[in-house]
């Protein structure tokens, strides 16, 4: 069996096999790689158990075979490998690479690695890019504690399972919520929730390519471009978080949102981290006034507004965190629309109708 | 008290003191940085004990005094501020800091900044630039351990007590050494020894100006642009390394550094980590073969190499990592002198005759 492939293509299918892969596995087998070679190229195939990812590497192949090798060790020499193409040539034992001036003999696992199974056929399809959008600009709102489960997961919503149909990304740790609402449909109808993890490594995967997607009730099946990926379902489901989200306020602001952000953070140096970072808001007829104050002193600064009623004047506080990563994803304007202390205020942006942040205000006396 | 300073030179002088103060220290003091306010400006410093540093600020100036304040708060806010100028106004008890719509009262601590003092007259002068070449490139060859006492640090040795005169830098960890030479004199004469942490700040702050430089039996001064620092010497005297480095060899290789330094960490990718990183060197009629074996297989580079005698064939292993360190600051071609695997060897760059790497080979069956 021999291979010549191009450095790069076998390079990078590795790198994103390699992040999946555990270099250290209680089961040994885990951490191989398995390389099929067919007709179309190379197959190179791994999983962490909640991930299944596979790359197709064209290459010119003689002889067919399957073959398993420790997926980081292969990596390393793939990206230092200093010609442009490599010859791979399997025997029983050994796979020999050569590359230049360069060659090695690996030795083969004797171990198996795990057989992943993609689906046979897709029923839906996305622009990648838009994907990958929609889950990059609500991945800041996923939940971080071991103990809140399923908020640990980014939802996403097909079809009729969506408010508004398309196709939504919802994420939330119960003080905050972030989703972004794409108006184009997938063709599937359904909501699932994804680990960070995945979502993560999905963000990295996904270009411009069309994304075809598959579902069954454990995993969401993706393929896109030289990979295909089975991302293992989060157990639970998301509660009605569109209830929760107010419609009617009292007032409104529309302002910069970098120009927020930077305010609010620069005010938030002050701040009592033990206290929430803490950040009081004071608005005042086109007026918003940020403070902060904590063991070191107090900060203050004032922007100027756009202001809609009903209400001229109002009071609340925000954990300063929580409002400078909602306001993350807000290219131009954005619109903070509140109704004091005890109701969440909702942030848009108004270049982006696809985006809605909402943050619930600290309980403050 | 009052003082108009721009915030980009501000925050520059901050960055390299808050990197010196401790955040948090047992004594609470040396938190903290001093600001005097003089008719040149402000006058930022601070101390960890084995490093006094000073920041000269130009700014300004309404009134004479002095405070001190929690170095990494202060920094922070200089550098989010949104203004291109920073009022600063004092009080008894504040710090009022102003800057476009931001203003914030800092409270001044009550505890003293540590009082720092510097030379009246400086012996010494070289270029900044010259003296940080010389430090970055022996950096390397400096030991981590902690029973490694003076290795810890890198020798400076000036005029008389140099070699061949002028400036050098040292560093070895007992299995590798690296010196840089500066043919230019300071003026000063002496050795010292500079702890690497020492070592890299001074590295950071040096730039293309001149550098004044005072020598004590404790600490060596260095001012340089609005910077001046004291460095505390490190005890003990660095072994009679000049003695160690061979200058007869039995085989010379010239070759390219670059391509050998990626060949040697190509190879080595097989190595056994747990065995010294070993990579083999066969150097046969101006053909030089790096190999390596390891638990996952073996590998093996061979290079065309320009070959002087009187040697012709010759088989040692190195330390892959010790080769590629010294190999790393040389441009272009580099010429490897060798005596076999009892003896250390020597590497030089052809361009730069300042430069000098010894390494010693793997005592090997």
């Amino acid at each position: 069996m021999h291979v010549i492939v191009p450095k790069k293509s076998l390079a990078e299918g590795l790198t994103h096999i390699e992040r999946i892969i555990p270099t250290r596995s209680s089961n040994p087998g885990l951490s191989l790689v398995r390389i099929e070679l067919g007709e179309s190229g190379l197959i190179c195939s791994g999983s962490n158990l909640d991930i299944d990812i596979e790359a197709t590497i064209p290459a010119e192949v003689t002889g067919i075979g399957e073959i398993a090798l420790p997926v980081q060790v292969f990596g390393q020499i793939v990206r230092a490998l200093p010609g442009d193409q490599v010859s791979l040539q399997f025997t029983e034992r050994e796979l020999a690479i050569e590359s230049g001036s360069y060659a090695t003999k690996l030795q083969l696992s004797e171990l198996a690695a795990p057989r992943v199974i993609f689906p046979a056929r897709y029923g839906g399809e996305l622009r990648g890019s838009d994907l990958a959008a929609a889950l990059a600009k609500v991945r800041y709102a996923v939940a971080i504690a071991e103990y809140q489960a399923v908020f640990r997961g980014v939802k996403l919503e097909f079809g009729q399972a969506s408010p508004r149909g398309g196709t939504r990304a919802v994420a939330s740790d119960g003080f905050r919520l972030a989703y972004y609402h794409l108006a184009e449909a997938t063709g599937l109808t359904g909501a699932v929730v994804l680990a960070s993890r995945s979502v993560d490594e999905l963000i990295k995967l996904l270009g411009e390519d069309e994304v075809k997607l598959e579902l069954t009730d454990t995993q969401l099946s993706v393929s896109t471009g030289r990979f295909r990926l089975n991302l293992k379902l989060m157990e639970g489901s998301f509660p009605d978080y569109q209830r929760v989200i107010p419609s009617q306020f009292d007032l409104h602001l529309t302002l910069d949102a970098k120009g927020l952000a930077e305010a609010v953070s620069r005010v938030a140096l002050l701040a009592d981290k033990t206290a929430n970072n803490r950040v009081d808001f004071f608005i005042n007829q086109g007026h918003l006034q940020i403070t902060a104050e904590g063991t070191y002193g107090r900060s203050q600064e004032t922007l100027a507004v756009v202001h809609e009623g009903p209400e001229l004047q109002m009071a609340l506080a925000y954990n300063a965190k929580y409002l400078v990563d909602a306001l993350q994803p807000i290219q131009g304007k954005a619109r903070l629309s509140l109704s004091g202390r005890t109701s969440p205020s909702v942030l848009l942006s108004l270049e982006d109708p696809g985006y809605l942040a909402m943050v619930v205000p600290l309980r403050t006396a």
